[in-house]
């Protein structure tokens, strides 16, 4: 059972495994920090490849027509007890989604490794949750994102809502949407051709903050987007980069700063 | 854009067409003044003929059955904004309030036409939704209530909640209600017989506003009350007319007395 | 219609059949009292048996598969008119919940007979309902609980929210769960295993209330203790009886002790 204290250290009676030998995996840490990294990773993918590396934890996803990518990391800072090793495992996240739906926000959540690596157990309060890992080789890996070196010509931070919001309102109309900054407008725009209705969302500069307003213009499957943009929390700021029928960045920080999520998505090619 | 200031008049540059000319039609107007009005046609219609007229706004629709028909109103001094010039058009209803779902209730909406009046621009705050009308001829048009003539025998004014409660309890035990007046009982009756519960809704005259109690009696199809109930807003006042095998009328205000909404219900022929 | 006073006793003019002579059973209660009772048959029945006794009204019910029994009682203290005879009626009890559906928590609601016995009249506030009764001798009835004389090992009382999360917890993994009491450990233990993976919940003596900790271990189908437990009032303390392999058994108090749910499921043969 988890220590009601979350800043005690792990004493070995702690273990859920019964034996501190050979688990070289054990973090502590609340149910809502985890949270929003997992809804990140599940938006695309049910199973991922997580690594507990030395100073905190990263998973990265592609989805499986390898369209869009997410990678997270939530540094070792953000635990209120971290021991790692760099392992790599492969997780069902949706499953881990369920398990942490059980804790409250504030309940501290311990991870922890099977002697033989096959097993997740996850201690939430009462509850303990022994979960099947898979080989990491199995799961689908995504390419490394920063030797991509993806360039954008323009970026801006909006509020998640406001995300949310030009993504709802081009699904009123449209299955994509094109995404975009006309340096001459000094305007971010989203628009949404249908069959006998457009829509478009304009933001200007003023209006964004850290606006750098490159020419840009992209166009996007909204489906990717929803999934994405969904899994944004309340309030946070989200920074958007956009290029020339290049790939949308979407970027935000999670648990205080602790965590980061970054998403990509692959432009559609413009019909002519 | 709107203008964050929703008591201005309208200038040249709040266009979204670009143009003034040929645009006969411009009103801004609150959110949630125009919900209710759309809430009460749509309930019967999908898409439904709004004449925008020199004083006002007026929308009338039936429902495919011809069973039921509804009219809505709003006074031009319910807009912060108002330019028309009695242009009829086709519009989908439906639609319509979706694209209104994506204001906030006090967000100023500016409703203008294209310049060859196909399409509705529809404005609120970042977004800008442009919505392909119909040629009003080509939608089913409701008679004229007035020259109906309708008499009612009984009148009264209830909460919109009581009457979503005898809509609710009748749906318990049959498709299908007689509503009336028992001028001996002094009270409105609702009731509904099923195969083995009956049940019977009684509102004593005391306990109703405007009460004129003639001999009514009358039998409605449920469905069309559950519609026409769904679209009272919550806290208003309906006045209900009844008549010896005669239409129900169903009447309340909205946007604090600026509009009005105003539902016929046909009778079915009661069983010998 | 019901008196708006509900400490009043009944006059003639009260019932709704409009005659007191052969209507030998008047109950006026509050809606939010009857609600828990009917929840808690209606978990596992559509129709019982229930008896107006001369000091209380106590309904019996054992669902189609003869796994789990369920026994409620409210006494005519708890009531604020009360007036019976000892009948015993087949009453719906799904519709029955409708119909209080349609009351406040607050509003006092009258059940008495026709004079015939052949319908329970419902008054609650304005509506009126009739609702046909069965025979009780059509409706399954229950074994005497009391006479199987079922023994149990351990006892432990848990807030209800917590039998609520094991359940949950164990719908996880599998469709059956085991529930028991380590005596060394000092605890109950609810586990169950899937798959892939496993769970465990555990309770700590010193973390549940009159703890009797007995050798105890069963095994239960999950679909019953969903049942039973989606019927506890929220803020509920249940008491929870086990035994080796017997039923267990769920208790709980309602209406501010007023009134008493006893639920009953039989155990499943453990896999050899």
């Amino acid at each position: 059972m988890a220590d009601d204290d979350p800043t005690t250290e792990f004493s070995p009676s702690a273990d859920p495994s019964g034996s501190s030998v050979g688990a070289p995996v054990r973090v502590r840490v609340r149910a809502d920090t985890l949270r929003p990294l997992l809804s990140a990773v599940g938006s695309l993918v049910d199973e991922c490849r997580v690594t507990f590396g030395p100073d905190g934890i990263r998973a990265a996803a592609m989805d499986p027509a390898t369209v869009a990518a997410v990678e997270v990391e939530l540094s070792a800072s953000a635990t209120t007890a971290y021991e790692a090793d760099g392992t790599t495992v492969g997780v069902d996240v949706t499953r881990l989604r369920e398990v942490l739906g059980m804790a409250d926000d504030d309940d501290p959540v311990t991870l922890a490794f099977d002697p033989d690596g096959r097993r997740l157990h996850v201690v939430a309060g009462e509850l303990e949750y022994a979960m099947g890992l898979f080989d990491p080789e199995s799961v689908r890996g995504p390419p490394d994102i920063d030797e991509l070196g993806f360039e954008h010509t323009a970026a801006l931070t909006l509020p998640g809502e406001t995300v949310g919001r030009f993504v709802a309102a081009a699904g009123m109309v449209a299955d994509h949407l094109t995404l975009g900054v006309d340096p001459g407008e000094g305007a971010f725009v989203a628009s949404a051709d249908g069959d006998t209705d457009d829509v478009r969302f304009v933001v200007p500069a003023e209006e964004a903050a850290a606006f750098e307003g490159g020419e840009a213009e992209s166009l996007f499957s909204l489906s990717y987007l929803e999934c994405i943009e969904r899994a944004v929390p309340s309030g946070a700021d989200v920074r958007v980069t956009l290029g020339r029928e290049a790939p949308l960045g979407v970027e935000y920080e999670v648990a205080d700063g602790g965590g980061r999520v970054e998403a990509f998505v692959a432009p559609r090619l413009q019909a002519v």
